[in-house]
């Protein structure tokens, strides 16, 4: 009887549920997130006590996506977040053109504006980067940053949020700055906490810079936040600015796992794993409140670094509770190390120690003789004025500071975590989805598909 | 109006399906087989421009599956196939007892005999391994092999077959024979080629052993495979035996994608991962003449080796069609090296260069400084007749031939992938299904979920 009730409720699911597009659609994209991200943040979850579970992972569809480019097995964003977009492949670096650069793409975004919805783009890095990009800009390079910059205001969507721009005067700095033209195209732009707190008007296009961005243009990683606005905190804003009879569409991009993972820094990328799913989380709790007329759909573009949960070293074991101990990103710690070094040039191991102790919770007695000598070649490597560019060279520190590369290797191999590659992987990520249509997003399937999909809700 | 026929067609299956429990249930399980090696084999039939594709990543249901056991994070064998077997945790080691070891547990193989269907339990590696195992004993330890054996005459399934037995007369050769006993419980038992081909009685219990063992009773690997049947054979075979009018129950592993995987020898992994895709695709044939009143379920108990197809020496190329030129595995050329080592003890690494050729595709070109530096290093440390057993030597070779594993590891990150440990990771699997109550299998869920949803349909 019990199943009789459960199909007869599945079926009327279906026949409500079929003509009726989601008014309100949400697609979040982990960059460089796939399965092992995923999991390391899970583990980290459980194995530091915490009671809090990912919210993604118990989504009520799921599925896995592969990746490939047009011309790479191993995809980058620009071709990645084209097929999210538009459900068409094209090369690696390419934004919503195809492979011979003779034709654009619409996208989703573009689609969802055109019928009448609010549209807002987020990330945490640049808003003019790969991802973000590839939902309103048509460029034959990702690096045409001023264009796309200028394509993100032509194409008036109604919120963009998170990191800056790139190049908002141009590769010489002598074209019109593109938040000079936003403003003259009627978008209201914020740059601080304080005016970002207070936003609350549905009738003006904003965008919204971060106030504490870094060198990128790109908001702070997780581990190194501090008073301003998290991925999570932005999404609700955007949920209540864009929130009108009409519905949106939104695109939230948890964009520096893949730069955490590119540097094999297991602790930032769990704590960037764990801000995008508090992000998923805002969205969830409306979809609570608007079952029956909101999509989640929540997807990787590719994994970074070849994470694995498993190391050589400690066999079967894992101790993912000592990453707990890692207070910042590698990148604040090149911060501090290059601090250290400038003020003591003949800085040895020993100096180091209280610093590894202090941002890693690694003391002299977890070193043991291989770290030691890691340690050490790295500091004397990253005395030098320029390293040999050896295939050697590479492998050890992919073009990182070599100290910092080295501490989070030690420090992920201990906790046995490790990586294969400071680049993207070929594996499938897993996505994930609740809601309306949510079913379609259930099997083993292409990025393309994501595309089409959601394209198709559209144009039903 | 094509949604509305979709809709009523869909309901029309839940209905039908949500009363009949499968007469035909496949389980299939790649032992060490998770997302990355199935894209390796993917990609590898891509690369070397073969027309065939996988099947069991087309089948209509697909999910993630979580590994843990009750004791750590990377499971292992015995815990897996207890999940998978029982719906249970059981600690790593554990054979279908509690963690206490008070308590057995009731396998799914087990009550499909109960329900009357004919039960099969196939593997490539000895049939009391721990994966076959876990379907029929309950041991306290997997390494109990005697005691398995026996418990696997006992249990009176209709079929067992690939590798044979690790301890047929006990630990210390003092006990009954368990072939003698097997017989004597009214076993036909198959030991060559001729016998297995003639096999056609479906009257007869019958244990199954490939002509061609190796050390470890298991089947060879499929990359050595000469005229003995293959795992899709003996597939091909149990199908035909088992087929009632009352159905069966079929366990069918692929246990040496794990061994292989171990060893960080992809060209053998993936050789293997093809060959349990062709045993998935007779039992898929079979559905495509049943379809309603089979099921087939393809997962993997965990991953092994921290595959990536990623490598920070190839950043975002892969070249996986180097590894067609991959002719034997690991395992047959430590048998090349050691007689290559016996008749010329002060062999160097020109010696070996023509045997790298043949069996590998790799000629002296191909080495840079690096690889050749390894190589030497390898031979040199082969030669000893005891490797210091340090944290170091285990990282460089993991207790394999040196000069296998880093002939593998060479080949392999010129192809574009590579590993982190030769034990187990802790990423979820993939599974995949078909057929009746195939949807039960979408999602992300536990491996005991897996156990429980085979159990309750014989249970309903």
């Amino acid at each position: 009887m019990k199943k009789i009730l459960l199909s007869l409720l599945l079926v009327t699911f279906i026949l409500t549920s079929a003509f009726s597009a989601p008014k309100y659609v949400f697609l979040f994209i982990g960059d460089g997130m796939a399965l092992p991200q995923i999991k390391a943040a899970e583990l980290y979850l459980e194995s530091v006590g915490s009671d809090k579970r990912l919210i993604m992972t118990s989504l009520e569809a799921q599925g896995m996506t592969t990746t490939q480019s047009a011309d790479s097995f191993i995809t980058d964003s620009a071709a990645a977040g084209t097929a999210l977009a538009t459900g068409h492949k094209t090369n690696s670096g390419v934004i919503c053109m195809n492979t011979t650069l003779t034709e654009t793409y619409k996208t989703v975004a573009e689609i969802a504006k055109e019928n009448g919805k609010k549209v807002g783009i987020i990330s945490s890095v640049s808003i003019d980067h790969a991802t973000p990009a590839a939902f309103y800009a048509h460029q034959p390079s990702r690096k045409n940053y001023y264009e796309i910059g200028m394509e993100m205001i032509s194409t008036g969507f109604d919120l963009y949020g998170g990191g800056a721009l790139l190049s908002p005067k141009g590769k010489k700095g002598d074209q019109p700055d593109i938040v000079d033209e936003a403003i003259k195209a009627g978008y209201k732009v914020i740059d601080n906490q304080v005016d970002f707190e207070k936003l609350s008007s549905k009738n003006e296009k904003v965008i919204i810079f971060n106030e504490a961005l870094d060198g990128a243009q790109a908001m702070q990683y997780e581990i190194d936040r501090q008073t301003e606005f998290s991925l999570a905190d932005l999404t609700e804003k955007a949920i209540n600015l864009l929130d009108n009879e009409n519905g949106f569409f939104m695109m939230v991009e948890g964009g520096k796992i893949d730069w955490a993972a590119h540097a094999n820094d297991a602790g930032t990328v769990i704590h960037d794993t764990l801000a995008f799913d508090d992000a998923v989380a805002k969205a969830v709790e409306f979809y609570n409140s608007h079952p029956k007329d909101t999509l989640i759909v929540v997807t990787g573009d590719h994994e970074t670094g070849g994470l694995t949960i498993g190391f050589a070293g400690t066999q079967y074991s894992t101790y993912v509770d000592k990453i707990e101990k890692q207070t910042l990103s590698f990148q604040n710690f090149d911060a501090v190390y290059s601090h250290l070094l400038a003020s003591n040039p003949n800085l040895t191991l020993n100096d180091l120690l209280p610093d590894l102790e202090k941002y890693f919770g690694l003391s002299k007695k977890d070193l043991n003789d291989m770290d030691i000598k890691k340690l050490e070649t790295a500091i004397s490597d990253s005395k030098k004025a320029k390293l040999p560019s050896t295939e050697y060279t590479y492998l050890l520190y992919g073009g990182y500071n070599p100290v910092s590369v080295t501490v989070t290797h030690i420090l992920n191999q201990k906790s046995g975590i490790s990586w294969t590659t400071y680049s993207h992987t070929g594996v499938p990520v897993a996505t994930f989805a609740q809601g309306v249509y949510s079913s379609l997003f259930n099997g083993y399937y292409d990025n393309t598909d994501i595309g089409k999909n959601l394209i198709n809700l559209y144009n039903n």
